[in-house]
């Protein structure tokens, strides 16, 4: 068969999930209008590891009324939606994916989309790409998209070590993606996560934001923006000394331990809240990961030093130390905005996907150009999915004059 | 049967809730410590109107430990959690309420927990005062108290024309209450239960508040918190004044229909956004209410005027206007703070909640030397419920030296 | 001689100054056409302690087209702008200021405008108040107007102890005037005096506000959104509480003293920051006063302790501590906002003086009815300053309908 | 003589001024004593054309103190500190600068500190950098610096054109220059310069701010903390939707012109404020420029329809326009924050000449290995900066374990 997805009943119900997602998605429905009009996918396979979200959707339905065949396996274990992939089962998407798969399910879809035999693969977080590279190299790829920083690290250091296979635009680096996914969509979409797992009031409560990246610094805004008192631990000086300037209180990990009542980790590195740190925490203190793996909070550490654990709510367990505090841990420490609430809103992904989807027709279009390295998105698209998005909301940019064209190009005024 | 909810095996569930809930509540923990002490509830028999959440549990659990008898019924029928309804009842309360009940079941709940005579009542909104008022007034109620600035109104208009039966301390006007819980706690629950029911980018959008009392400027400065560009719709001078200076745009509503995306209402009044507002607003707009009664938005003359309606998600419904042009109503134009998402925070309720228990005490208390009216929180109680929160909080203040506190008296020191 | 002023010969560019001042004063221009109209203060002799800035020659300005002949004082021995006092001489006021007046010039000052015999008195501080109580018990004033909360606090202890001796209304408790004189005019213009004094960055300071009132809430707000870490004294737990919930750390003196690097003192009490509190402090931090009196930090303490003390730029001395540290006072420790900047912005004043110039003549047309004591500015003149600032601004606001004015009124809707 | 200043006799109260400067500087403290041990510049010969404020006399008392000789003249005519200037003088530096310089002079000071036959220059804005490529082609450079965006946009324009004749360290381009110094600095400073020009209320207040590089963003971002309700002008649509998403409003000038009330430019472009755009301003408009060249507001054309023009108070002149309207232009359009405060902080100057200082010495230790053309200052500079800086201000940051290193080097983790 060939899909494998929870309940192909659900499909109405992701219907509607759909249209409620391209009506926030103007820059990728201007985009879905030209492709469509260009078919310039005609033919082309693609498969795609990608959150299997209503927005997702929207930017494969898109890929299929450009000519493409589509196979689509979940980029994460919990970020399933699985109305929306019965919908795109009936759209005719080749999905292999469903909310809860184990570790062992995960590969086994990638595995299954792989059989399609892609010319252009697609990918969010790097797992794709890695398999690719290690059990497939006899697939023969025409290039590839990779959707987050943790992927993009990954992949340049593929290229670094010359065994990457083919080329692969960082969609990533995009300024209208990582300006915009990174910052505002998680900032948003990571206090939503926190709230509709805890439901605790923000406003008044020490919250510590572990790194401050672009995801970082938009969780930290958010959180002062719902009103609470925001540290921001950070091991680069350029960047520590930027969120002290920006007004956050900056120190180390071990000290912000000892103080935080919220703590979000987004880093994109290893065991940045260690069980040593969770050892000093306050009773109560709820620990959540914005980052891409679940690597940032030992969780295994955790589970090994708790004398007790229990669910409270979804997404919510309870771990009792053996000091007696008790910490919180959302979502087993997976990435808080995709499985406590529903990810990015619409609106950011519209931008991400338009870049998506312009960039595998780019890839396809300069097939025989390409060196096999990792680009970024050229920069004609990335400004033309800013103007699209602009526009789609109604909102009109100054024009630059001649004289200030031509201003902007000499140098000899002075004074 | 002493109690009328949706399902007892709920109630495992619901007490895990309340747990987390009172882990929360750390003023209020302290004043069960102290009411149970004393005891000074003893045999006083309590009739409630709440939201039945997990804080309202730990509110009449308070009371119940004082002491008292509680019988409990619902004051609004989308907000009743039914799990903390039956763990309530294990708890030996008296519960009559369900999520879903229809307008007469409400009323039929009201009539329940009047049949337990209570010598004191407690109510949000009003509709038990009023109720008692008009159908029972044979009842012998000591005193009682009331949670809302609506219900407070309405109880002050009772006063004013020499109805009022017994004296009521006015929760709502405690500066604990209405400083929190309008402005801090209504601020995030409205932002909750709007990215709950449609997950919407709040960055970048319009969003229009209408009203900026206590409620309207906390949900104003957290949509701007979110990224928001605001405008404030407000009919006071005073009020208009006040949000400009804070840095809002301040416009007539009919104004404000045509450029908001996100509109929601916190007035206290009626149809302040009419069916002439709702046929100029941009298609997608998204309406919601935020004010204890679904009369601000004019959804009878919303029905009228749609072509057809849908529901999208749950608390989603689309209208498609004769005009082509799609808004979207949250819950039903109830309170979408506790339709949509959880209500108030616990941290805030604890605020509220701890006035209503020492207020109830003090009612039975000076029971013999209250006069009929409508009564403020005593500024003790006041004053006591923040410093028992600020120590739950782990925060210390500064104390006035001798010399300060003398100095606060005299008025002869000069220039 | 009429005046006692620094030199006539400035008043040119002081004409050129209170311009200025009026240009940005469209609500008090709206109620001079009125007062002029209706010269409603034909002949009234009136005696004010005002700071003399181009504000408040507006407003005397005003008072003198209403028929009024005004004497002036200044309430401040810094805050008097000597130009501005040229150019009101000009204008036939009777004024008695200058910038670096000494202690006895200032109530000499204040003697001479008493010689007048004046029918109403205006004042900034309460001293005139308590000069005139003191000294001066053969006047016949009709009445009084008392600008600042200091004046306010005691004036109601002068009513209280039953001594006062004609009716005053507090312009200070005007809801025009404490919101947006205190709040948003003392907010701005303290940060402005400390930049113009200092021209240190404020960004990423650990700056520390002493005192939650309104004025400390402007200041605190004002130095977040230039980008300080703020920190908040208070000894009220209500105001506390509030802080932390507004997302301020809170803390005692004691212990901010070791963490702060600017200090803005706001509570009207004695002594908030002490020698103790200053040997505490970093080298290097930066002491200024917001609070109309120059009691709030313990200067003279401060001078007994110092090894040296040097000018560094105007308003800004150094002492150099017996620790070897060094910390830097602003404006010897008065009213920052006045002393190293220009006071309020016009804006504001706009605000509080159509209060005082309708509340003056509010004092006449009803001479005959006031009893003695301290009123509120009447509501009605408070909501007229309101819609003539908005009308002044531009600004549209919303209009009830008479269905909402109804429903307003009415208590017995539900659910 | 070895220098042109104002009046020597200044030097004691710039001394003072500098001590002030200093004590804010900690991260240049650093790098001076690290140089000075090091004599890293003996006998090198440095022209430099910088604001002449008591933060340069830090770097080139810097400079000096390495070993080096300094020549100085200022870089814009308004901006000289003449006290500074004196002091400097005192301290053996050659300074050629005072304040309200003519072009001619600006020159001719120019010419006057390349008579040295510098063998390193610096500059700020490319003017001595353009000089020596158009007139002194002999001068044996071996290298130099620029400190700002305009600089270095001419400088690249040389390098692509073949024209450039030594290498040049871009300043400009330090993380911990642009972020800090274009954002924090120019948003605070532009602020300052504005309220000590106009004293002008900014809550409330609709303001536009031309462009949204750093330095728009940074002045964007104060003015909402001041509380103003801001406008973004950009051309750029992906600055623009950044602007939008960070909660502005944007719109071209022809549609903000009729809204403003306070105008800051930005851009480094030319007539972003033309003729036609003042003549749409409503009366009492606020004209002011924080871009490097008095370009962006149309100065002359203003000045060409203007019926009368007078100054109201220093750097305020007043313009009335054929309409009737008043528009009031700042500083005459040359950078606000310099000509009316006193340019950047200390603390933000501490970065870029930390910067500038040990570029300086870079260049000179390297002068054997750089080849022609623009370099970014080296990361190991930058980041050197940032942590002496977080060191001055007594703030420790996270240190990565050796695990944290590791795991960011590789890339075959998953999920």
């Amino acid at each position: 068969m060939d899909y494998k997805i929870k309940d192909i009943k659900l499909a109405e119900q992701g219907r509607k999930q759909i249209e409620w997602a391209e009506m926030h998605m103007p820059a990728l429905m201007s985009v879905r209008k030209e492709l469509k009009e260009r078919q310039s996918l005609k033919g082309v396979r693609i498969s795609a590891v990608l959150h299997v979200t209503k927005e997702t959707a929207a930017l494969v339905r898109t890929l299929k009324e450009a000519g493409a065949e589509v196979a689509l396996a979940g980029s994460n274990p919990l970020s399933t939606q699985d109305d929306v992939a019965a919908a795109l089962v009936e759209d005719g998407i080749k999905v292999f994916a469903w909310k809860g798969e184990s570790e062992e399910d995960y590969y086994s879809n990638i595995k299954e989309i792989l059989k399609y035999e892609p010319n252009i693969v697609m990918d969010d977080g790097g797992d794709l790409h890695a398999y690719i590279h290690e059990k497939c190299q006899s697939l023969k790829i025409i290039g590839g998209t990779e959707e987050t920083t943790t992927g993009v690290i990954r992949l340049k250091a593929m290229e670094e070590s010359k065994v990457l296979k083919y080329p692969v635009i960082a969609v990533n680096n995009a300024f209208t993606k990582y300006l915009f996914d990174n910052r505002i969509g998680t900032g948003q979409s990571a206090i939503d996560g926190i709230l509709r797992a805890t439901n605790i009031l923000i406003a008044g409560k020490v919250a510590v934001v572990v790194g401050y990246g672009w995801v970082g610094r938009g969780i930290a805004t958010r959180l002062r923006g719902m009103g609470a008192r925001v540290i921001v631990v950070e091991a680069s000086p350029l960047r520590a000394l930027e969120a002290v300037m920006d007004g956050f209180d900056v120190m180390p990990m071990s000290k912000a331990a000892e103080v935080g009542e919220i703590f979000v980790t987004a880093t994109g590195n290893i065991n940045v809240i260690s069980k040593e740190h969770i050892l000093k925490m306050k009773n109560g203190a709820v620990l959540a990961n914005a980052g891409h793996f679940n690597v940032e909070i030992d969780v295994k550490g955790l589970k090994e030093i708790a004398k007790s654990v229990r669910n409270i709510r979804p997404y919510l367990d309870e771990y009792e130390l053996p000091n007696g505090n008790k910490v919180y841990l959302l979502a087993d420490g997976r990435l808080v905005n995709l499985a406590a609430a529903e990810g990015h809103p619409s609106e950011v992904m519209d931008l991400s996907f338009s870049n998506q989807a312009l960039s595998v027709e780019y890839i396809y279009n300069n097939r025989d150009k390409l060196e096999i390295k990792v680009y970024n998105v050229p920069q004609e698209i990335d400004e033309k999915v800013a103007l699209l998005k602009l526009k789609g909301m109604g909102i009109e940019i100054e024009q630059m004059t001649e004289e200030q064209k031509e201003y902007m190009k000499q140098w000899k005024y002075g004074t």
